[in-house]
């Protein structure tokens, strides 16, 4: 007994019905009579009555559906519906509101064997089906909050006077050495390359951001960086998305490390005043499997403990102290030539300060060519954040603006100094004291999230062997 | 007689110094002692005392600073610097406040080919400096205008209830066929392709966006995409950024339309009320070439016009109407067949509408597989959005959200099936009505900013033959 819905006017076809987010922010008034789309979550029914919860995505709260047991009855888990009806006080202790349902159209049917049914799938099962996914509660709310977070971080560096700039995702030069590439050419290439010459996927937009300093004096960028790396590990994609931020006139690395302190607070604060709803909208679509109340107390828990203390900050020379008198068996030893293990990492986060930690001052030969000399000739002004449980997410430095010591780096590296004469000169015409970082968006998001894998706040992950959908 | 600036103490130093526009937005107390860093933009020296006009690239405006001729002396155009000073009321007409100098430092020196003196250069020659075109007034002034437009699509988005999504850059198919493609491959790729197979890099993240907004209602996204084109125009590049909106639920192309529309007056309300100073930063640095009334008057009109006025929508076929009919001897003629050439897109905006101008409903043959077909059985449910002097910047539509229309014209058009089982899942699993639309972002910077060659909104651009920094 489905009838299909009648629409009211030509002049309001052409407005976008509100979403279910919309109608619970700025509920209309009782009675109106109002039209609501979105997919059947559950149908219930009892004798004289049928209750449809529908979800649409636009927020974690489902909209209870009150219709005739005849309406219901071709109804199923999934399905794509129209519900024309009337907006009504809701008897029940769940929500405030309900739609008296009139009419129903169904939009879309769902197979037999449609895999999102009301129960707990794992998120490797769901990784598996990857147009689908995001329709789960859980899963939804982590692209949201992605959102959010994205949004929450315009407004921060807006507030700090940054501007925020698009350097190039293809580059003509392995300028920085770091890690693998991946090479761009056009794929009806003819005899010359498409662009002159090789190019490649950009890494980091470091570089060019330095440039875009010297022109505006704060900027950032959020933008795709690539690694064509084979590791399979599940903080590691070949496309993933870095916040960089480039700061003219700064000198040291504390002028660093208490922005990036800011800039993440301002985010976790958001979190732990439940700002716009953003706690509430990852907290009610935490997955039951080990205990709600439990998911949601160790996230409110490392938001909580975010925000209240004030970062410790290390050299690596007192980093290296501590794990050596720490007595703890690590797999990788402690040696101060080899740098911080991941291992070593989370254990200084995690165990011992329980709280995020800037590590600075590591030694010149761990680090790229472009960071700033210490005057003990040994450490460059450089700084990691590393957070508990996952590690660095924060890397950054006071970037060398002499050009004799960039030039004397260079040549000692045998880099190739004609590649980088672009680069070079912004130190020949009116250098400035400079720094910045690079923070991986993903690594973050996981951390705040409390997801453990980076495919599970990225809708379309991309690495080695794995480019699906 | 150079003297270095004396710090203060470690405490101050751990905090960025306000640059000039904070400066001058929220300015400290009188007599307050202050460090202001920045470029000379010009020197000039009385008898007993120097003015000097620093400015820093946060603002349009420059600050001027007081100073004795003999630290004035070794001062020139270009040099970046840090000044130490007093905070005092402008005796001047031409601003409120100056620096009384005290100290001075040269943080670097410009060499004595220095090419920014203080003349109006050619955008041309500009192009050939990348990295130091962008401390030129002008040209700073439209990568900050950027920023704010940037800004300000978040804000609109997020009132409007959309998330924010970040498609993949890396694709797996080449599913639209549309234009050239550039391919990615690791740099050290051995015998098997980094991702198991063919992988390109992204020219639409439509069809994406298609897959998210099922699972979330309404999205978008801002993302780099790239053509592998060979064409030398001031309107094309290999990678530019793309603004794409996918909405849930909608039926007609009127709810995408009015959806646009408001979408670009939410940026030139801030224009034309010169909200937070986003006109002013436009207005004040443009170019004197042609008068500056002129520039400024011009702009103002064209934000004008673009405010106050409904913009109007016609068909296709009512376009060739207006076309043959007018009379003008276009240089490619007027026939239904052959859709519209960029020149009559620019007549029918500029020249008959003096009005961006909506057209819809195209011939199916002109458009992609994806567009959902009217009930004439001939034209597609689309949207081209034509603006005068540039042509079209969005194009949209309704798609096409049943599998078995679908199939026919993936069958018709002889498409690979295979390539697009994922993208064909959304409509065997709970499908939905939907449409979106794509905005060439750098094309609507320079419609709204009154540039006329693409290159000059980009930082880096890419083209063919064209990667340099």
């Amino acid at each position: 007994m489905i009838r299909s819905v009648q629409w009211h006017s030509k002049r309001l076809q052409h407005s976008l019905a509100p979403n279910i987010s919309q109608l619970l922010k700025k509920p209309p008034a009782l009675d109106s009579a109002l039209t609501v789309n979105g997919y059947v979550k559950s149908v219930r029914s009892l004798k004289k009555v049928s209750f449809v919860d529908l979800f649409d995505g636009s927020t974690h709260e489902s909209l209870m559906c009150v219709l005739s047991p005849a309406d219901a009855e071709q109804l199923k888990t999934g399905q794509s519906v129209r519900f024309q009806g009337t907006w009504k006080q809701s008897k029940g202790k769940e929500q405030p509101f309900e739609l008296k349902t009139q009419a129903v159209e169904v939009l879309g049917d769902v197979p037999a064997n449609y895999p999102l049914q009301k129960k707990l799938h794992s998120l490797k099962f769901l990784r598996t089906i990857p147009t689908l996914r995001w329709k789960t509660g859980y899963l939804s709310s982590i692209l949201r909050f992605r959102s959010q977070v994205d949004g929450r971080l315009h407004r921060f560096f807006e507030d700090e006077g940054f501007f925020k700039t698009n350097p190039p995702i293809i580059t003509g030069s392995d300028c920085e050495g770091a890690g693998e590439l991946f090479q761009v050419e056009s794929k009806s290439k003819e005899s010359q390359p498409f662009f002159g010459k090789s190019a490649y996927l950009t890494v980091s937009t470091q570089l060019h951001l330095e440039v875009l300093c010297c022109a505006l004096g704060k900027v950032w960028s959020l933008s795709p960086t690539f690694r064509a790396e084979e590791s399979d590990t599940n903080r590691h994609l070949s496309e993933f998305w870095m916040l960089e931020g480039e700061i003219a006139f700064i000198d040291n690395v504390q002028q660093l490390t208490k922005f990036t302190e800011r800039m993440i607070k301002s985010i976790v604060k958001d979190l732990v005043e439940d700002n716009n709803g953003i706690a509430t909208n990852l907290l009610k679509s935490q997955r039951s499997e080990e205990g709600m109340e439990q998911a949601i107390g160790k996230l409110q828990q490392r938001w909580s403990s975010l925000y209240t203390e004030e970062w410790p900050c290390i050299t690596y020379s007192e980093a290296l102290d501590i794990l050596k008198r720490s007595g703890v068996k690590f797999q990788i030893p402690v040696r101060y030539e080899d740098g911080l293990a991941s291992e070593h990492e989370k254990w200084l986060a995690g165990e011992h300060f329980h709280s995020p930690v800037f590590v600075v001052d590591y030694p010149k030969e761990m680090k790229p060519f472009y960071m700033k000399l210490n005057d003990d000739n040994s450490t460059v002004a450089c700084f990691d954040l590393l957070v508990p449980e996952v590690g660095e997410i924060i890397g950054g430095s006071v970037r060398e603006h002499s050009l004799e010591k960039l030039h004397t780096e260079i040549e000692q590296r045998g880099m190739n100094k004609q590649d980088l004469q672009w680069y070079l000169s912004t130190r020949e015409n009116a250098t400035v004291p400079h720094g910045g970082f690079g923070l991986g968006f993903e690594r973050l998001l996981c951390y705040l999230s409390g997801v453990s894998n980076v495919r599970d706040v990225v809708p379309f992950p991309r690495a080695h062997d794995e480019c699906e959908a």
